[in-house]
């Protein structure tokens, strides 16, 4: 059940948030042992809440869609009196005094939360093989990653055992493991949502979405948790929309970009044709398809990958005296992050705002892209290369290679299930937007995928 | 005369564009052989506008109080079809095509550009002594240095030479020359004038502002350069005011803060007195002292001059193969930028944002500050170090001690001249507010100078 159909439910006394609660934590209980997507699960705490929301349901005191529904969030939100562990060896004991904004938020909206979900140490790759808390499996296939870092979040989607998880985004977080693992991963644009007590990566490439299973459900959460907060500096005070899109959408009159550089060249092929098959469809339903050539994103992504490598140093500097507390990939690169000049890290912010007023300019002739959301479907656990198409490429480069220059430019991207591979693994559509266009890119979602995302052979 | 005397005088057709230009001019050729305060002088350029003022004015097609006014601004704002040099080698015969944004707003209000002011190198200095173009000389002394970067602005309107010129201040720049020129220099809050076509140096850090002979001028300056500027992605679109004070406006219930710490060590003790004085001059136009502590200045000056490195050095590195066309203290700090670490940098922008919170709680006690704007009158020419009180003290550090961390802040400060030291060298007093403040900080200001500056023996 999706999360707006499981709210219908509720409203229409067909089941209660006790139930959906106790439904969500026996699934946790069958199917956490083989894909340890929860980090922590706060069984007792979401049993008293779900009571307390039917108790308002029953007195009619709604708070809106999320009320009673069970839903989790990656464990780098932090939440008062639950420990919060970021993935690392670091906080494996850090019990927070307060909960971030969206937590704030999700649960002023009724939500149960009822676990944490696993994830890359420290949010910093995109497998999510955690070595402290062990390797997160992707439903599909538990002997591949649930992609990364949000992938305890994506799995635990996927798996059906809550149809919301909350995930983070620096260089792909949400999107990675939300193609995937077949679900719909949601990064809004930078400032529309609050990071006030999520534990940052890379400060200005960091952005805070959900993993959902449907479209209509990540606008009903984006509803919910967008806005302004005067605890985020990054914060915008631009006034917020209804993020659910209809049932049907019409495409009619909207121009999609199909680019003819860049997001087309060293693909598997089974991801080349399902990301083309997308063009049609959207076609079919009224869209225009405008090829176009876009900026260099090869520059962008290496722009992100240095930006994202001093910041998230310059954070975490201060830990690298316990070296043993990290994993072998984690301190490479904090290693590498401290190596970089300031004036490199300068430069790279310059050239980032250039290749912003250059992107700027896309949005006259289009009203969103699409690209594949990474050039292949799930690896398998401990590949550190892939073959793409004929080549060998870094797990984490072509993991990254189509979604992290849109965190450099703060764009708002939404990656929805979109066909299979040969062997049955879903591939991801990545739909791009200009700043704050996110109502109009679950529009062109939703119009593409209606249904609730498939469910995986459990 | 002050630009609004001049410009009420041209209304009244007591004098005429042509008239002030000549005498402008006629000024220059006397004194610039003394001062080196002129870079480049636009004679020709100059009489043609005038006339061309004049005719205007004539026509009662009047532009505002800058209307046939002769000014001049530092050789680092680009200036059409006229050598812009930024005081370097590297750009000695760089003609530019087009005005750096701040011209063009003066050429629109209908100035008259007479000339180009000499400068520190690059603006990356205090002294102005500069080793390609030769030293600056301060009208008050001419041994003494005129301060820097701003330098020939400092001493061109110090001297009379023309009654505005324009500087810009990155770590002190307006400010100090203003100090140690008897001249009144506003640094308005960043974001407030545009740098469009300013050769920048500290990205972060640069403000264009105004050099005046009378804090009402400064103002009207303010009126016609302040303003949202899409080529500047740092410019504010927070609407402007009217920032000319009136005459003798009354400070009955503004709350003026004294810093109890920092601010008031270290002082030449006539500085002190000075700067004392003007807490007294103020309670006796109504104002309220309050005295308090102000958050930790020197660790925000560490943080700015860090941060001031690394982004000269990222902006100038490619110049570096060049090392012979850069003066031996440029050369130097450049190469100790390229050594900065970008995780210090990040660090330190971080350190600045935490540091303008806590500056920001300020705002509720008190309305204003007021500080020494040096704890120094002019050093002689070649000197590297100070004595001040009993100590010794490198000059850069001395001069920008009580104004590089206004730069880092962003806030808005004015330095007037505010009594002499026992030699009879001017001294500053700065006056700084919060964000945006500049028409309150001028108004008080105007309280305790309300008459044009005075004229150094020529």
């Amino acid at each position: 059940m999706t999360l707006l159909e499981a709210a219908a439910a509720l409203r229409r006394s067909e089941t209660s948030s006790a139930e959906l609660t106790a439904a969500a934590l026996e699934r946790i209980e069958r199917l956490n042992p083989s894909t340890n997507a929860m980090q922590t699960v706060m069984a007792e705490a979401a049993r008293e809440r779900a009571k307390q929301a039917d108790q308002e349901l029953a007195r009619h005191e709604g708070r809106g869609p999320l009320h009673g529904i069970p839903i989790a969030v990656k464990d780098l939100f932090l939440t008062q009196g639950v420990r919060t562990t970021g993935g690392s060896r670091l906080f494996e004991n850090y019990v927070p005094d307060h909960d971030a904004a969206v937590v704030e938020l999700l649960r002023a909206g009724g939500a149960v939360l009822i676990g944490k979900t696993g994830m890359h140490e420290l949010a910093y790759g995109i497998t999510s093989s955690n070595p402290h808390f062990g390797a997160i499996r992707n439903p599909w296939d538990r002997d591949r990653i649930p992609g990364g870092s949000s992938g305890g979040s994506g799995a635990a989607v996927a798996a059906g055992m809550v149809s919301m998880a909350m995930g983070s985004d620096t260089g792909g977080s949400i999107r990675i493991p939300a193609t995937f693992c077949g679900v719909v991963g949601l990064k809004p644009t930078y400032g529309r949502v609050s990071r006030y007590g999520a534990m940052p990566l890379g400060f200005s490439l960091d952005h805070m979405g959900p993993l959902t299973r449907s479209v209509r459900d990540a606008g009903a959460v984006l509803n919910v948790i967008a806005g302004y907060d005067s605890r985020d500096e990054t914060s915008s005070r631009r006034p917020v929309e209804n993020y659910v899109p209809d049932l049907e959408p019409s495409l009619h009159g909207l121009r999609i970009g199909l680019p003819e550089n860049f997001y087309f060249e060293r693909l598997d092929p089974d991801v080349d044709a399902a990301v083309r098959a997308a063009f049609q469809a959207a076609e079919s339903r009224g869209a225009e398809i405008v090829p176009l050539r876009v900026p260099d994103i090869a520059a962008i992504n290496t722009v992100a990958r240095l930006i994202l490598m001093a910041e998230a140093s310059a954070l975490l500097e201060p830990h690298l005296e316990h070296r043993d507390r990290f994993g072998a990939d984690v301190v490479a690169l904090l290693d590498q992050g401290r190596l970089l000049p300031a004036t490199d890290y300068i430069n790279a912010q310059r050239l980032r705002r250039a290749m912003q007023g250059e992107f700027a300019e896309l949005w006259s002739r289009v009203d969103c892209l699409f690209t594949p959301t990474a050039p292949i479907t799930a690896p398998r656990i401990g590949e550190t290369t892939v073959t793409v198409g004929a080549e060998n490429e870094d797990v984490r480069l072509a993991a990254t290679r189509l979604v992290r220059a849109i965190n450099a430019l703060g764009l708002p991207a939404v990656s929805i299930p979109f066909g299979a591979d040969r062997r049955g693994l879903p591939i991801g559509l990545q739909i791009v937007g200009q700043p704050f266009a996110e109502a109009l890119i679950l529009r062109v979602a939703q119009a593409l995928v209606p249904e609730e995302v498939p469910v995986p052979p459990l």
